[in-house]
């Protein structure tokens, strides 16, 4: 019998994934760590046993994550990453040549340590002379009056709330997220499944809507997530995100124009349970 | 620790569920057909080992399955479902006043007979007076010339091309199917994942493309399917599955206009492998 890697989620399913090899595995200050090389999906991180990326599909999220804020924003130039450890997502961002600074947060140095040893293709992005790659607390860093009104697209690229990245889905967080975001900045978080999680994104979506007006989730489907639907969660005080500029580079893996309108349709479960809270 | 049942997918992932009760398996003529209570998902169908329903989620396959083309159709009155045994996708047909008759041809009697006893959500459509319900071999249904040109809306609600459905997803069944469609009819197959089954979806649009000037794939997520993302392939002659009456039935749980038209936008990745086949 191979040997597999799995994600057992709370709601009586589990994702087993076949591999060749561990690669790697830390109990860090934060989280238990574990990089390994799957049969059909390249390498592949989980934290505390949740699946985070696979090479085979990992541009997807991040994609979606990074090309619809920087495409709505007519100009970003300063951009804040809070977690986002494995680089896939500042990858992204750094494709845009507006880009003059990104700023990184991540609180776990062995997530981005294991990355950069195994899997070159989201962390090769810690070598870009515009990231600035901070170890450190995200929650400390937006709460420092030094980094407010500083940037104009802040993405929440955390895991799951539970652990580590809980207090990543409350208010004090997010006070200080729009108090760090430009007048006319766009917020993206990580906004869970909208199926099995409409309860975390109903509360993310209650609080995120103290502070922008303009704030609703946006759906991509991942593979190796529980369900494959998932959900980012869209915040900006007056930028629409039906509005947006042309991607002017190489073609993307998942994201286009079609799909960035698309996301924004949401199945009729979802729709009715966030109504009252999507903008 | 708890019971479950398991698909194992050829790419190196495997979805478990747990399970409360097994409640029906029969080795038929055809397949291995299994029905279980899961903990978290209700009741769950499984052919051959691969998940073909659960309660929790079944309503978005069949509602996609079934309302695209109903409303893309201005008039269907004769509706041909081949396969569909758990009765779902005739339920999402039959709640169109429109139709005078929908015929489903399904080969195994034990997928009947088994959500008969245990899935009312799905079978109880079995008992609709507009259903001619034949335990029959699709291929042979519309090989025959008293079928043909007979029906608007044609649905091929198989499983994968394996086993069983294998010849659904054949040129000679094809051929047959488009004779029993009526000039101006709409056929929807069930198209795999365009994410793991490119293949079969680009071959299935190969040979539709023979029969069908517009032919197209379009998306919805799936949540016990392996990686969520799953297409359906829409078919017609001339009729544009952009173009399509509002649903005026009660709210669904997936589908709506928006859900429509957002579905046939595809991933960068699908576009690109299926462009030339596409119309």
């Amino acid at each position: 019998m191979s040997e597999f890697i799995e994600e057992k989620f709370r709601e009586g399913v589990s994702l087993r994934f076949d591999i060749k090899q561990r690669l790697f595995k830390s109990q860090s200050d934060f989280q238990l760590v574990e990089i390994v090389d799957s049969t059909h999906h390249g390498k592949m991180l989980f934290n505390d046993g949740c699946a985070m990326i696979s090479e085979r599909d990992e541009a997807i999220y991040h994609e979606m994550m990074a090309h619809v804020p920087m495409l709505c924003h007519s100009d970003p130039r300063n951009v804040l990453i809070i977690g986002g450890g494995d680089g896939g997502t500042a990858r992204e961002v750094l494709r845009h040549s507006s880009v003059e600074k990104c700023v990184m947060v991540e609180i776990d140095s062995d997530v981005v340590e294991g990355c950069r040893r195994h899997i070159p293709l989201t962390s090769s992005s810690f070598e870009n002379p515009k990231l600035e790659l901070i170890i450190g607390d995200g929650l400390e860093y937006v709460a420092q009056k030094s980094n407010w009104d500083k940037f104009d697209v802040i993405l929440v690229d955390s895991t799951d709330p539970v652990g580590p990245a809980q207090p990543l889905f409350g208010r004090d967080f997010y006070k200080n997220i729009f108090a760090c975001l430009r007048q006319d900045g766009i917020v993206v978080a990580q906004g869970e499944s909208p199926f099995y999680q409409a309860d975390a994104q109903l509360s993310l979506l209650k609080i995120i809507g103290e502070f922008a007006k303009i704030r609703r989730p946006y759906n991509f489907t991942n593979m190796t997530y529980p369900g494959g639907l998932w959900s980012f969660i869209y915040a900006s005080r007056d930028r629409n995100p039906l509005s947006f500029r042309k991607l002017q580079l190489q073609p993307m893996f998942y994201y286009n124009e079609a799909i960035h309108q698309a996301a924004f349709s949401l199945p009729s479960f979802q729709e009715r349970t966030l109504r009252e809270y999507i903008q």
